[in-house]
């Protein structure tokens, strides 16, 4: 059995392995796929995407994911059963979209399971909560909690319509948009940027906008960092002329 | 069996991997759970606190640590057992607030170990050598060594009483430090400190000062970085006032 | 079995655990160890180093590494066969060193492999034929393909002769170089360099130059970061006098 974990908690902090060990503990047979734990703390809008993008290459099992800017708060604690998968966060966006993409079967509220670690902490719910919560399920077990059919999940706002966004950033410092893609060469913050395929089909240095491979509208420089050379960040607008 | 492992080697370079690779090559069938290996290059004593942070929560094993300013020189290599835990790294203080935690029964000098890996590099113990001891011990064997109860381990200076520290810094730039808990509001650097219980007690970009999640006094900004913006490091005393 | 994996890709996003998930589907019993993605991004040199030398303390098995600034392009995708392991990655250099050391026996172009996820995007190979084609490799399956004995194998140019090189900045900002061991003193940017076997040769703060693990001979500050003090980079030359 597999369970896969996202998060903010950065990958150099003893925070990931912890909940490994937390889930070790409960579920020894059970595997931890990480899928990585460098979203920008607290950037619910990125970790959503990141697990939708993740989500359709993992094998079936639970699917934890924390960016939880809300821990400790009146947030909800979810486990999202979607066939097969179980998908377990907080309820403040971060599972909503890979969970909409496989079909949403039922929810349950597992703010107060009964498999957390007591005393459960104020800030650090993956190690109390989420993680033994993720290990049960793996071992086949259902939680108890209200039951409901996923309408009433909290969804991110959607980005204002009718401007481009960068909506997320990558470790290449790649910009992923919502754009749609050019059919000629655009012009950002006064660069250049040749519509291609892949990151080649520009000369060394040279702007590139493509699809991606996840389906999005991307750019990129080849061999650099279209962020840090074009000065922006994710949620900033982005001005294609 | 679990062979858990934190160090300093960073989270890009083969460092990790290859000490893995050595435990795998040993003793195919143990699992290694990494406890982060970002912590900061040669401090020992945040490693110590994150190491002694994790075991309480990681499956019994074998836990290796590696902070090693001292690598190639002449500090002891130790093994020390506490119960069914062997924990494994160098003798410089890095082990010994975890080790204390869970009671010290015996510890073994393997400076010298026949399960080194020959020839013993000067600088990367813990491929040739922290890393074999670890897989061995995994597979149940015993190292041979000069055998203490550990009152001759290495320990670190307390931090001079009467002041406040900044203890650690986490990855998200939290400060932990070696303060109490105020019983009201107090100012750091100038800026207006709230207490609470966690990041959401205060609005974005508020300073809040709570108990973390291992029982610490910790000072975080709600969705932001406290370290940058108090501009402190790890070591640095803090005024409360 | 074993998969070992190292990219360019960052400890931070989420392409090393799609990688992982798309293998753990295809092979759900291989083990994958990684050998760090924190590659600096496209540099192939610093990749195949870190391969060559982090291979020789890895159970054999297959062994991926994906750094690759011509994905999409017309460079070949390759399997090369050494013995009773498979290196698995992009023809452009970054396999050679590893390959070499442990002996050629055979390559397999893999660039039109039948294990490919279809639509192969243009950016994400790992993803959609590395990954797919050493996860077949690990079950024992055998890629078809065009074979060749390795010698049409793109190599990475030589570094210029008769000038000493920073050829890899670690992690710790330790610099290896491709000089030969001084048998004194020397000076570089002003700084004295001593000669030593390890950090603690030289007092906090001080320069040493030695021969590192992998025996190449290498320029670190104890406790500090040489990269930053001496403002040099991978590439650049270095002047001892």
């Amino acid at each position: 059995m597999f369970v896969t974990f996202l998060s903010d908690y950065g990958p150099g902090d003893e925070y990931v392995g912890v909940v490994e060990g937390v889930i070790a503990s409960i579920a020894p047979e059970v595997r931890v796929i990480h899928l990585g734990h460098g979203v920008p703390a607290q950037d619910v809008r990125t970790g959503s995407r990141r697990l939708a993008r993740a989500l359709p290459f993992a094998p079936a099992g639970v699917h934890l994911a924390v960016v939880d800017p809300g821990v400790g708060g009146a947030r909800r604690a979810v486990a999202v059963r979607c066939g097969a998968r179980w998908l377990v966060g907080p309820d403040n966006g971060l599972l909503v979209p890979a969970a909409e993409s496989l079909g949403i079967d039922e929810v349950i509220e597992v703010s107060a399971s009964r498999w957390r670690l007591e005393p459960v902490s104020a800030t650090f719910h993956g190690r109390d909560l989420f993680g033994p919560v993720a290990a049960h399920l793996a071992l086949g077990e259902i939680p108890d909690g209200p039951r409901s059919n996923g309408d009433e999940l909290v969804r991110l706002p959607a980005l204002p319509a009718g401007k481009v966004h960068v909506v997320e950033v990558d470790g290449f410092g790649n910009l992923i948009t919502d754009a749609a893609l050019p059919s000629s060469a655009v012009r950002i913050a006064g660069h250049e940027v040749a519509v291609g395929r892949t990151f080649g089909d520009v000369p060394p240095g040279g702007l590139v906008i493509y699809e991606d491979s996840a389906g999005d509208v991307a750019v990129a420089v080849n061999g650099g960092d279209a962020a840090a050379l074009l000065g922006v960040r994710a949620g900033d607008e982005l001005e294609l002329s």
